[in-house]
């Protein structure tokens, strides 16, 4: 069983879980009808999103486009109080 | 002194070393007259991609803008002779 995945419609939030874990959640979300699905990832966790989009283009939906990738920062505040930047990357996906 | 950073014409490649040796090496190219710049990175390199984009636009160039990002799928061959695929970035920016 793949783990449970955070979404909102047509956003697919990519953290530190299994790749196949996003992958199988793109998947579901265009297979539910969506024509348009969002990847966000933050820091460490953007090169996992990039592979997620390879991985569901090579193996499930080979018409997939990616129509836009915007990246920005994002700022966190940590237990300690300080504000820390970090870099945002959000992918918009099409099949 | 920042690390040598390895760059073509136009194009930095973001590798292991501090995120600051390629932030100022795409200043550098800029500031060398350079209309635009490629930054590429594959694997986990890619989230560091992100990091410069953004630190050098906060911080050195405003007027950066990223006028396009491509991510592809890449084939190495492993010391023992097995295929493997990485994804790879590559972000143009202008300024």
């Amino acid at each position: 069983m793949p783990e449970e995945v955070a979404s909102d419609e047509n956003v697919i939030y990519v953290g530190k879980k299994n790749v196949m874990s996003y992958v199988l959640a793109v998947v579901t979300q265009f297979n539910m009808g969506s024509l348009e699905v969002h990847l966000k990832a933050r820091g460490r966790a953007i090169s996992r999103a990039a592979d997620v989009t390879q991985i569901v283009k090579n193996r499930f939906i080979p018409s997939l486009a990616i129509k836009g990738i915007n990246i920005t920062t994002e700022e966190l505040t940590s237990e300690d109080g300080r504000l820390n930047k970090v870099s945002s990357m959000d992918i918009l996906m099409t099949k």
